[in-house]
Formats: structure tokens, C-alpha cells, sequence
């Protein structure tokens, strides 16, 4: 077990009349000029930015508006909005949307106080010491943006996605009404509970297996996932299981599930090479990708991907027959996977062969020019970056 | 499912090394002069608080000390804190000790500031503003006062024990090191244990029925719990299964286990009694009353009980005999208890019969003059709460 810090300041404020709060909390956390943030049109047509801006408005609480953020979020927006936010003397950014939304106002968040560019941050050739206040009202469970440090940007000069975590920038609330998500699509529903749950593995594969404290709770959590999901792809305004998975896209990715481990994450930086290339759908990327890294990687602990097969998975044990129990548990996953719509493999995610250069292109990318490993389940060199690229093809 | 919020801001640093990082974090959170507050001599005969003052000494951050905290805190301790902080001008409290001494020091950074007598907050007579930060280093994972917005004090004009609740006092930090708890007591680490998985339960035992997440972790944490107990009475400097009690004791009580539901609290209440009484471990206390609070009100809702036995004890479940298979958990339930060393009623708990007079009393107290009721999972009437009593004898 390592040691670990656990922070996870955010307010939530949890349920169907949780929106009725807005005001009150934008004061509460030092708003007085609020920057409200959001992706397409869904939220105008749902009526959401409406009820949003009448509750400032009657709360007293002065705004601007700025739409337009599209998954995988752009740098070019990002600058967008610092230039805005200057401008009108912000002094508060709340994200309305699912992850792009969060993270694109945590750049803008970094952004603001700092006198060079943003992507100084992303890069890592600035540390920030300071950050304006953000807070979501959130719509899409699945990046678990809305309490966590982290965020991830695409700098469309070169398609290169990255990720940055600091803990000035975890949201001060987080508003979650899960009757706003009745209307998401079932492919977007069905990505997002794979973003949850692969938020969940990524911690669970690892080495630290002497904290059964975490694992209880992150095996809890996946299989809640896998009941609910069903459920609302059937009956899309089931408050019920709509609520769970949006407190489980939270729970997920506040780091309650990697307390006392250290996490893998591959899966995830060879799917951000994937969305980065193709513009996927990250859930739906990291479907393609997983199983692919599983079988790559299980030799490293097979009495783990056992643990994974039998508590998660519903796998019967063969004592005899530890990984052929281990393997099952990977084709379960498969198989739960193609029964809520999402890919196994990047052909099914991009309905085409990948090409050797595009995968040649990714792992130069995601070895960062072949200078840096990815992974800690099993630490990925770019021979088993390819190796894992070209099972999953 | 109820609207809910979840707040729980406070910084966990968790490990063998987290002690070496309090200066920093003591100056972090504001504080420049702290009251060291504690209990008894262990922490001293351990080492602990000089390292404690050699840590602010040379991390450049004045202190006073402050020791003397008893089970069941009393409030003119918390007079005599309050009075040192003024004189003293101490602007942060640093709780070393277990609950007791948490919720002794959330009472004086109450008092502190407010100029009449603190005990008007515990009677709800007075609704507190602000408070001095506090923070804790934990060594008795118990009451999960570490991560709590509640403390319970007791004045001794009269044994009347009441607690508090107030985001305000949340921690700041709570440094934990699972080493400093391998000198518990095995009867303090059992009644611990127990209190923990009753600030599960009091939460589990919710008619709020349709919150499986929320389920599914209580579940996780509760049969972790009774995994690792045994391990540590055997082996008490088990670091890994130490740290899981401790770690699961802020989970229990940080509200993560409430999420969505409405909490019962009559074990709790029924307990106060108790220890207000006779002065007992407020763990062993709770294990006195459960298995007679759960017969009582098991008819209220078998299926829930049903599922306690089934999925924290391990029942095998009799599906042609509900009620008889809840029943066959409670067994469990004080089967467990009697393994670690906990009582089962109160002749047990307090060495003697309890007396009629003495349950009136309790129950006086318990319904403040019979004016109110206790309980959510059935609403306990006075004679509900003799009835209760009685069963426990």
C-alpha cells in the first residue's frame, strides 16, 4: 500500500431541485462576474442556460456568456475565453456541459492571472499559483471533471492532446440534476459509463493489492455501473439509475478508488492518441483499446485479472485454471461492452482498418518522440505500445 | 432516492511518512499559532507529541499545549481551551487524539470567538458564524470526527450529552499514520471497529431503498471492516489491515455511506444514554443496544435486513423464510461482536442489571422530557424506547 493523500473539496449538490442553488453558491465562492461556459446547442435547447441565466440574474449575479466548446476540447477556444474573461473583468467560470465544458474552464481558469499563453501549463513549462474559481452544472456523467484536478486540452496545432493536473483548479460545486442527462444519446450514455468505469480500472489494475478497502469499493462501484447502464439505455428518464451513474461518474474520478495504490492509466494515453487522431468519442476509445492492453498486460498479475473476473465480471472461478478464469473475465467485458454499443476494437471505433503509419504516428506521439514509458500495471515501452495498437486493430 | 449533498473538504495525508508534512500544512491552512490539544499521557509515553512540538519548532510555527481530554469530552475542558486560545491568542487547533479530542477542539474553535458560553451552540441556542480552523493528526480511528462536520460534548452539570453538526468545522487536514494506532488497546481497537460500522449502518438502514451505489459500498466498507479486526487483535502491528480501519473510519462518518438517504441515528441516540450514564466506551455501547434496536424494528422493512444478512454477513438466504434470515444476520451480527470482545446488552456492557429506574431516566433524557421522538427507520416513541431498553437489558 502507498501512501496517499484524499482531497476532494467540491460541494455536490445532488438532485432535482439541486439547480434552484446556483446563485447562492456562486456568492458563497467569491463570484461576482461569472463566465458562463458551454458546448452546443443542447443546453439552450433543453432550457438549462435559460433557468441558468434567470437564477443569476434574479440571484443578482452578473455574466457573460460563451458557447461553442466541442469534445476534445480546443486550445483555440481556451484562448477565447481568457481574452473574454479579461475583458469583462470575470472573476468566476462555471462550466455548464460534461468534461470538455470543465476542463476547457480550467484552462481558461489557469489561463486568466497568467501573462504568457495556457498552454505553458499543458506543457509543463509553467506551474500556476493561482486560479479563478470554477464550478459546473454538470450534464454529461463521465470525465468526472467536476471534482477532480485534472484536464485535458487538444492544441489543434498539431493534434496534440494533453493532460494537466493541479489541485487549484478541482471545482468549488459541482450542481448534478440527473434529469438533465434523460436526453443524452445512448452512445454518448453508453461512453460515458465506459469513461466511469475505465476511471475505476485504471486504478484497480495495479500491484498495490493489500488495500481490499479500495478495491471493495471500486468492485462496488463497476458493477453498479454495469446494472445501471442497461436500465437507462432501456429507459432513458429513469431518475433511478440515471442518478447513480451520474454519483458514480464522480465517485470514479475523485480519487476514492486509488486510495493507497498507485494507477496504470495506459489505456488512457493510447486513447488520447486515438481521439486526438479520429476525434472519437473518448469513452468509446478506451472500449477499443482495453481489452487489447488486458490480454497484452495479464501475465503481469494474473491473480488480479482473477479478482477483476470474478468480483467484477460475475465470472465463475476455475481454481485449476487461474488465467483461463482471467481471460473470461477480459471476453466479459467484450461481451458487455457490444451489449451497450461501444467498440472492442479500433476498427468497430473508426469503421475502417488503421494503417501502420497512423499507428506508427500514434505511439511517436504517445512515447512522447520515444522517450518516455507509459503504464505501471506493466511500464510500456514503444515496441508494446505497437504491439498493444496492433492487437486492438 | 433524497436530494443530498456531499461535502467533505478535508485533506487526508495518509501514511507512515504523513507526519513529517504538519508544519507545512499547519501554515497551508492559515495557522501561525496552534493549540496542541490531546488526551491522555499515550500520546506522550509514544513519542508522538514530541515529535508533534519538534515538527512546529522547527517548521517555524508557535503552539501551546493543551492535555487532559476524556472519553466523552467535557465541556469544562472545553471552557479551560477556550480560555487558554484567548490568552494565548492561538488562531489554529490541533487535535492529537481520537474523536474525543477531535470534537473537544471543534467545541472550543466555536467558543473562541463567540462571546457567550459555547453550550448555547450544543442546545441549539446560538447558530455559530465562524470558528478557528481546525485540523487533526488521528490516532484512534473510531468516531470519524477527523472528516466530520459533528462533535459531541457532554456537560456534567447534569450527564447530559449533545451533539453538534456544522460545515464550519470541518478539518482542514487530518494526518494519518496507521502506526500510531498499533498500541490500541484490543477492547479500544474492537469498540473503534464497532463504531465505525455503525456510522455505516445508522446510514444503511434507510427505507430510501433505491440507492444501490450508495448500498453497494456501505457493503464494501462493512465487510472490510469485519475482515480486518480479527486480523489486527491477532496481529496488532499489522500495518496493512490498521490501515484499512483507519481509512475506513473517515469513509464511514465523512457521509460517502449517506449519499441519497436519510440516516436513522436511534443506536446512537440510545447509546448517548449510555455513555451520559456510565461513562462506557461509546463502541461498546453501540454494540449493547443494535441486536435490540434490530429486532424491534425489524418488521419495519424485513427486505432490507434481509439484505444486511446477506450481503455484509454472509447469510445464506433462505428465500422461502425472509424474516427468518434477517433474523439469522442479526445473529451474525452479535456472534461478531462476541468475537471481538464487544457486549451484546447492557448487563454485559455495564457489569450489572440495570435498573427500571435507570431506562426511565435514559428515556427521559433520550425523548428530552418525552417531547420528541428518535429514529427514522421506525420513529421511536418514548415507549419504543423503553421497549428498546428493555429488550437490551
Amino acid at each position: 500500500m502507498v501512501d496517499f493523500n484524499y482531497f476532494a473539496p467540491t460541494e455536490v449538490v445532488f438532485g432535482s431541485r439541486s439547480e434552484e442553488q446556483l446563485a447562492m453558491l456562486v456568492r458563497k465562492y467569491g463570484g461576482s462576474k461569472v463566465l458562463v461556459h458551454y458546448g452546443g446547442g443542447s443546453a439552450r435547447k433543453s432550457g438549462l442556460l435559460d433557468k441558468i441565466e434567470r437564477l443569476l440574474r434574479e440571484g443578482g449575479v452578473e455574466y457573460v456568456m460563451l458557447g461553442g466548446v466541442v469534445p476534445n476540447p480546443r486550445l483555440s477556444k481556451v484562448h477565447e475565453g481568457i481574452g473574454l474573461c479579461r475583458r469583462e473583468k470575470v472573476d468566476f467560470i462555471l462550466a455548464v456541459g460534461g468534461g470538455s465544458v470543465i476542463d476547457s474552464s480550467k484552462a481558461i481558469a489557469y489561463g486568466v492571472p497568467y501573462d504568457g499563453d495556457v498552454w505553458d501549463v499543458y506543457m509543463q513549462r509553467y506551474t500556476p499559483v493561482t486560479c479563478l474559481p470554477v464550478a459546473s452544472v454538470l450534464t454529461i456523467p463521465a470525465a468526472g471533471s467536476e471534482m477532480s484536478e485534472s484536464s485535458v486540452i487538444t492544441n489543434e496545432d498539431g493534434d496534440v492532446k494533453i493532460g494537466y493536473s493541479n489541485n487549484l483548479s478541482r471545482p468549488k460545486f459541482a450542481i448534478m440534476n440527473p434529469e438533465r442527462t434523460y436526453t443524452l444519446p445512448p452512445y454518448q450514455t453508453a461512453a460515458g459509463v465506459t469513461d466511469i468505469m475505465m476511471h475505476t480500472m485504471e486504478r484497480y489494475f495495479s500491484h498495490d493489492g493489500d488495500m481490499n478497502l479500495t478495491d471493495a469499493v471500486a468492485e462496488a462501484l463497476l458493477r453498479t455501473m454495469m446494472e445501471c447502464v442497461p436500465e437507462v439505455l432501456r429507459d432513458p428518464e429513469n431518475y433511478r439509475y440515471r442518478a447513480q451513474i451520474m454519483w458514480g461518474g464522480s465517485l470514479a474520478h475523485n480519487d476514492l478508488t486509488g486510495c493507497g495504490r498507485i494507477g496504470d492509466w495506459a489505456t488512457h494515453q493510447l486513447e488520447h492518441e486515438l481521439s486526438g487522431m479520429f476525434d472519437v468519442t473518448h469513452g468509446a476509445g478506451l472500449a477499443a483499446v482495453w481489452p487489447s492492453w488486458a490480454r497484452y498486460v495479464l501475465k503481469c498479475d494474473v491473480s488480479r485479472f482473477v479478482r477483476f473476473a470474478v468480483n467484477v465480471m460475475g465470472v465463475e472461478n476455475d481454481f485449476t485454471d487461474p488465467e483461463g478464469t482471467a481471460v473470461r473475465g477480459i471476453e466479459a467485458m467484450e461481451r458487455f461492452y457490444h451489449s451497450i454499443g461501444m467498440p472492442i476494437n479500433i476498427r468497430e471505433l473508426i469503421g475502417r482498418e488503421i494503417t501502420d503509419a497512423e499507428i506508427g504516428e500514434m505511439v511517436r506521439k504517445c512515447s512522447h518522440g520515444y522517450t518516455i514509458t507509459q503504464g505501471q500495471f506493466k511500464v510500456l515501452s514503444p515496441e508494446d505500445l505497437t504491439a498493444i495498437y496492433n492487437l486492438a486493430r
